[in-house]
């Protein structure tokens, strides 16, 4: 049994990792903690979690004996709350917040308009791209919700060099929002509306690019929109295939082609438990993998100017957030990446 | 021509009142205000307003110089308004705040909360009910949106005194809770989720009561209840029919007694324009009057306990507030009630 | 171990039957049945059950030789079906449509218009209430998905008989209508829509009446409404009191009845696994319990008029269906009740 | 006053043209036609619009002696109807359906898998391209719901030929799918989903390369995507800028290009009356729109790559149907554009 601690325990991210280590058989939820509900019981915040006997506490960082601390809080919070835990306990910390995604901090500055001043060697936590770095690591950086559908949905490409451009256009549940109200989250201005946001200037762009531009010089780009739905990620990836490598003009190459880019989607990703890559088209359903830690890649179809669509589908509070935060811990304390994991998404 | 100003403009009644009457042929809007959005034209507010050149101003009482003035201000702000406009303009005055709604001011300081200060005679606005005063009215007290669609469901029954018991049971779009984030408007909360609150203490209750029990003593019990809809009440008005006047023992009596319910209906409102009393029992749809003054009612199906249901059905923000109240200008103007307000409702 | 099989699977509970039981340490499932869907894999259907292995297979009564068999048939068919697994088999059976829920089967042929043409003894699978019969019995009539959440919520008062009557008005989600599209389930139908049918005469009804008038003649009346929800249904509860055991007059009068309304209810329930009586007031929420076998039931609030509302929610594919046909399952089987139930629902 | 007849009038474009009709000063509809729904009034097909007196009627091609005809049938039907009408009438005829839009018939065969047996000339009904063709026309063959977002979307764009390709990602509510039931239309199956279908291979593709491609050699890719809205298409439009034409290195010249991209719309839009181009970055909205024939466009946003991001917003079936239907009769009439559609979008 591993011991675990959650400190920003009372948004959304939080509640996900009560849900899912509840029903975990090798850990213990040791402490949980919130400044703003400091003594209350948690099923008062997350009224789904009943019976739990947690309370919310308000610890310093150094009070932590866990093997194993998420730290759930905001950007900006992060930094300032790891490094003391780092030198303060001999925990393991994986971090669901943007501060430790990126090499360059000189990027993350940049778009996150903040000074960093807690910098901490760490991993980044997609398991499919980082597995083995993960198992060695002491701070791993959980990918953002967005980064996770987009990163996975062109990787194969990029890693083969076969794009040259990739345009994201990815559509998201309002959950991903957080748990605090606003007016981006009233629903009168969500439902039967769609949203686009922050059209190029997101966050979540400079952890793409750092991802898949690692194997070949691919153009990002990247369109955030809030559509009526509660949770999950569907990201449309518009790929530009090289014409050096495919052919398009005819439906028969169109078809040739669509079926290579799934074979090399499939052999990429076999070993990987929570990718499934879908056959002969088939589209990716938000309600596959709606509170699964499972992330559906399909539909590869291909156009006569050469556009390749590839659709994934996730949770993006499970494989998007805390769900991929738990399949870390299960590869740095060497459990079956699945531990926990294994159950499917709820459809309808 | 009359000149209408709209006072508080920048809430979802103050959109409403600029969409319908930026159509209407006897009205021009000369001014609107609002504090928070002084000195910003009003499609930064409500984007569906385009080229209206119309800009939020913050005025004094005594600069009013309109015909009419529909103040949609919060309970307690416009009790405080309105005394001085009466007293420094020549303006008939429709309020669409809770304040001026009660004949006996001590049930607005119970269930209010707040002592009321600026003390006028008013009149009920609910056409169907008290259309001769609204003509004659200086200062109208436009109904409550679940009151409008509880009240026109029961009226019938309570006038002849045919019922022991009313139970509403009320389903409100989001658009009821107003144009300002809240916890309880937050996406995540709503969508997918029903929500009851307040039950038994919503301060449309005594509203209810005020109209319902004038005519028989009726015994009214609420219970408000958000949906995941944009717009619109369904109330389902659970009436228990007193034995004396009615049969419901076998299916015939049944029908014979819903037949003549719905013939009571269809005379009490054969004269009101707005009101639609279905046949046959069919069911009220929101989306038969969404966007639209009409409130339909139907079903009236009773069991063998003599519960009658009566089934209503509004736009929250049109006959549940902002048509209601353009409805009441017209009656005022000595307009034909219809001007301005004569298109159907949205479906789908 | 135990083996299972689950005829007519393509429907939603067959859905979530293989959802639940994937994850259960004690089942196994060997086959899933179904006519349409002959020679597919489960997946084609069911999109969110991946590497299943399970292929729908057409296969007569005498053929089954598993421990458990689900039908998960409509009813009609099940009334076929199960009298020859009965003979052939030694099959424990727990169906799940309406056709063995009734003691009186004249009450089936009046309500479901067939005549009932295989009459077998069963327990009605409602385990708060028949625990001890369902751990004997062969055959179990799981409840309806309104019933379970209908009768949990009154079945407490009914007993010490304090009610005169009670008024369910109970929303649903569409999900309940089953996975075959039809007008009621267009989404255009139900979208910002609240829609009242079969008003008084939903054959839900009688069910509701044999359990709660077991102990006592309260009136019982029941309107069902679906709601845009995808899972879920809350049920409002309107009893009346009878003043004889109550008093609601003043505040503290009704402070007083609702308090001790929910001691009762929390005693009755204190041993029930999966019903959570909710305390002060709190009221249910459907995301609370959305993917789980949990009930919660709450609110307790008393009007001046003796008007008591009791709320509960429940997952009607969950609670409601498959959930507790599982549950029935456990107890049948000597597990423990919560074996592979005991997760907690999905909020947001 | 102009005598109007809807052929094919049960469907959601016949129910449009009805709630637009009735309040249109200068028209009168004299005859409706179903053959499903003979007999049967129209509020018994389209609950909103009620004391119409109209009936569905089941006529003749030569019967209609009506000055416009609308066609709100099928592809298919149109052609076999159209020519009849055209024959035997004086009629003016306006299509709702696919089979008049293409100048070369064999990419109608091509895209519908369908021969053309009806071959009569006919302008393409957008008024912002066509206009005055649209004005001396005997037949009018009515834009596509999503080509009319995506064309005018890009329209600017080709005129100038600043881009090279235009991949359009475009979101639709429900009704689009039209008043059948079906799998894609389940509301379990919409709901908290977001659906892509037909992906590079939708009907309206040829559409759009039609009507964009005349005026330079821009690649068009088109992704159509189904989301649990019920009304509206929000269209993205990811447009890769010619380098030689424009600047996006760094900051300052992509706020430049933004800027010089918003002032190119604005110019060739502004005489257009249903047109609203939007400044600063402001996203068009569906909810701004919403029942009403305007089409808002904006974003206008630029990335390194040199993606520019237009969005542009209509209601399907307003401004994507039956509105643009009746714009577009209002030109051939000779009455002003706005005449009888010149009202709001309803937001919330």
């Amino acid at each position: 049994m591993v011991n675990v601690a959650i400190i920003g325990g009372s948004g959304y991210t939080g509640g996900e990792l009560l849900r899912i280590l509840s029903n975990h058989p090798e850990v213990e939820i040791t402490s949980i903690t919130s400044r703003k509900y400091e003594g209350e019981n948690v099923e008062n915040v997350h009224p789904h979690i009943r019976d739990s006997k947690l309370v919310f506490e308000n610890k310093n960082s150094e009070e932590f004996d866990e093997d194993i601390v998420f730290t759930a809080t905001p950007h900006g919070a992060s930094m300032e709350i790891i490094p003391k835990i780092i030198k303060n306990t001999n925990a393991k910390i994986i971090d669901l917040s943007g501060d430790y995604r990126f090499e360059d901090y000189s990027i993350y500055e940049k778009w996150y308009h903040l000074k960093h001043t807690g910098y901490i060697e760490s991993v980044y936590g997609l398991p499919e791209l980082h597995r083995k770095e993960i198992a060695k690591a002491r701070l791993i950086a959980n990918p953002g919700c967005f980064t996770t559908g987009a990163i996975l949905s062109g990787y194969p490409l990029s890693k083969k060099g076969y794009a040259d451009r990739m345009i994201f256009d990815s559509k998201t549940g309002v959950s991903g929002a957080g748990i605090k109200p606003s007016e981006a989250t009233h629903y009168p201005n969500i439902a039967d509306n769609v949203n686009p946001y922050k059209v190029s200037t997101h966050r979540h762009t400079p952890e793409i690019k750092q991802e898949l531009q690692r194997y070949s010089p691919v153009k990002i780009s990247f369109t955030p929109i809030l559509v009526p739905v509660l949770r999950g990620i569907l990201t449309t990836n518009h790929s530009i295939l090289k014409d050096e490598y495919f052919d398009f003009e005819t439906k028969e190459q169109r078809e040739d082609t669509s079926g290579k880019i799934e074979e090399l989607y499939k052999k990429e990703y076999e070993k990987d438990p929570f990718v499934k890559v879908l056959s002969n088209g088939e589209i990716p359903k938000l309600s596959s993998v709606r509170g699964s830690n499972y992330i559906h890649i399909g539909c590869f179809e291909v156009d006569e100017t050469g556009q390749l669509v590839v659709i994934s589908a996730i949770d993006n509070l499970v494989k998007g957030a805390s769900g991929q935060a738990i399949e870390n811990m299960n590869i740095i304390c060497g459990f079956d990446e699945k531990l926990g994991l294994d159950f499917f998404g709820m459809h309808p």
